[in-house]
């Protein structure tokens, strides 16, 4: 999408040599800051440390990192080592595996002197089908927010909530759940997002820099507040992301999602969770069990980044040291909570008939519910 | 309650003269600041920019703001000046009101030379009946954690959850959601409490503060966790506080209240709101249509207080400049979400009947739906 009226992915390969860029997320909104990738374990690093995030992203930059793995020893232990080491990166979101299983099944017949070719060819793919999976989550959703245009009569924008960033941040390019909002104001409907800061690591402040930056209006709002504004009817629709998906459609997504997807049933306000096919999972139903949710460090609660009034970048402790925290990253909203699935395929029921409308040919190990 | 030991309330009335101490709980809870109040106005001020909060003690501090104003001028028009000034510092909490209107029907009928002394006495009355409506809470609601605690076999602690403070510091002793939590503690049941950190403001600082300081275990999470724990059955209840209750038992507290009612219907946990019954505002019913909802500034948002690694007090923005926020402070969770009422008459449904069962004596201008 576009920053001030230019066009820009979120990763980049280059063309010649061993490496790729992307943009350091730790240091947006405040700055727009390019980092270069030349290892494997510089990408591992980038995902861990989360300067790229975002379950699309993490595939993209983990097929990426492979390729640079390979440049550095293509035989069968280096592509297994470097698979390894970027598949323990992160624990819950899929398409990490998916993404990284693609590039080994692309490499692992070919001489090794061939993989590193082959693996950036698989990367590169992986990347331009993310926009086109995108591109067509967004084409989907779209109607849902002309639905709504048309109900409110077109005399006041469409309302969304949105948590996290699911926007083209998240992904290459267009986002997941940010595509259909892409889409309508490129199309001219009046829209506006209610964008839930999502604490503890404020990926809100990416949402709303990068919808400002194309021009999309949004309020950014505590996480605590959707619950209210959708109480008074100031929200039109939901749309989220999600890091994985169940074969009956449970969906696990930043942590903070399943409490609004109750408030938006308890309101009457249709709840949608866009997600790209490589994040269904289809060998588990049943998410609350099935799913590791990822424990991070105590100090992304206890520490809050942003820029001084002198506006220099620094650190404050809100909480004294020795406070103790918990830290889980992300919940599972029920299927029974969501109204519907966006999927790149088309928008379905939130549980295994649905899903398998869509995806015929998805194998099943267990037969659903 | 206690800090290391010693104990402490949340406001004192010198004995030699019209003034009175509050703990700035802005520097909470990194400096324990106690902030000498002499005039009205001041008294405003520490109201309005949160120095004191919590509906308890913004009823408490006012009538003493009250008996400062009288002080320095005891006419017809100071008293009615001075309780103006002081009803328009916060507009959701009813307890305000009633503490002004307590101290005017104290003295409004006598000569204004004596309004002054009066006042006092009916400010000290106002802080010493409210220890004793928290105590009392305290002793209705111990028995709901002895039950869990019994339940547990006591072989786990007692988890609790809690949003906001609705500890010591925002009443003038015991707390009221946190009151049962004191005497279970005290009484010698394990007891945990996990704490919403409550965004904007971070009042979960405050709650951990004074729970460490008491000696009681808790662990700080932000306010997307709840959910998640309850769901993983790590939490046995929920005790929060109020700002104002109407007459049907619909319960305005702390923004972000209402998403984990819905979560603790959701996942079959126990949601109990702890409220004295100052907080009751007998001539509403409905809360989401008939309480106003204060809006605060953007900057709350925007803005986090902290320390920084050198262990001073700083100010970082992790929003950039220009950041679109809104910034509502609190929600109605309707009654229907609330399993019990903890007042100080005793427990009690959260409805019509529930409420008159305590409180005969409450005159109804409306009948109950």
């Amino acid at each position: 999408m576009k920053i001030d009226g230019v066009h820009r992915r979120s990763i980049d390969l280059a063309d010649d040599g061993p490496v790729f860029e992307v943009i350091d997320q730790t240091r947006l909104p405040h700055e727009l800051v390019i980092e270069r990738i030349e290892t494997a374990l510089q990408a591992a690093s980038a995902i861990t440390e989360m300067r790229v995030r975002g379950a699309p992203l993490i595939g993209a930059t983990a097929a990426c990192g492979l390729w640079l793995g390979l440049c550095e020893d293509p035989s069968n232990e280096g592509l297994s080592k470097t698979a390894e080491l970027l598949l323990a990166t992160r624990p819950t979101a899929v398409n990490l595996r998916w993404a990284v299983d693609r590039v080994v099944s692309a490499v692992s017949m070919l001489e090794p002197a061939a993989r590193a070719e082959a693996a950036r060819r698989e990367a590169e793919l992986v990347c331009e089908e993310d926009v086109a999976i995108n591109r067509a989550i967004g084409s989907f959703g779209l109607p849902l927010i002309e639905d709504a245009w048309e109900r409110n009569g077109k005399d006041r924008p469409v309302n969304v909530l949105t948590h996290c960033n699911a926007g083209w941040l998240a992904t290459v390019d267009w986002g997941t759940a940010l595509a259909p909002v892409y889409m309508a104001h490129d199309a001219g409907i009046a829209v506006h997002v209610w964008v839930d800061e999502t604490r503890p690591r404020l990926q809100g402040a990416l949402t709303a820099w990068e919808l400002s930056s194309h021009g999309v209006s949004c309020t950014v709002i505590a996480d605590n507040a959707g619950g209210l504004l959708m109480r008074r009817g100031e929200v039109d629709l939901c749309i989220v992301g999600s890091d994985r998906t169940t074969a009956r459609g449970d969906v696990c997504n930043k942590i903070g999602t399943y409490l609004k997807a109750l408030a938006a049933r308890d309101c009457a306000v249709p709840f949608y969770v866009a997600l790209p096919h490589p994040t269904i999972d289809w060998s588990i139903l049943d998410g609350q069990r099935e799913i590791p949710i990822e424990d991070r460090g105590s100090r992304e609660v206890t520490e809050v980044r942003g820029l001084t009034t002198e506006g220099v970048g620094s650190v404050v402790r809100p909480f004294p040291d020795g406070t103790r925290v918990a830290n889980p990253a992300f919940d599972v909203t029920p299927a029974r909570l969501v109204t519907a699935l966006i999927t790149d395929r088309g928008v379905c029921s939130a549980d295994s008939d649905g899903l398998l409308s869509l995806f015929p040919e998805a194998s099943h190990p267990r037969p659903p519910i």
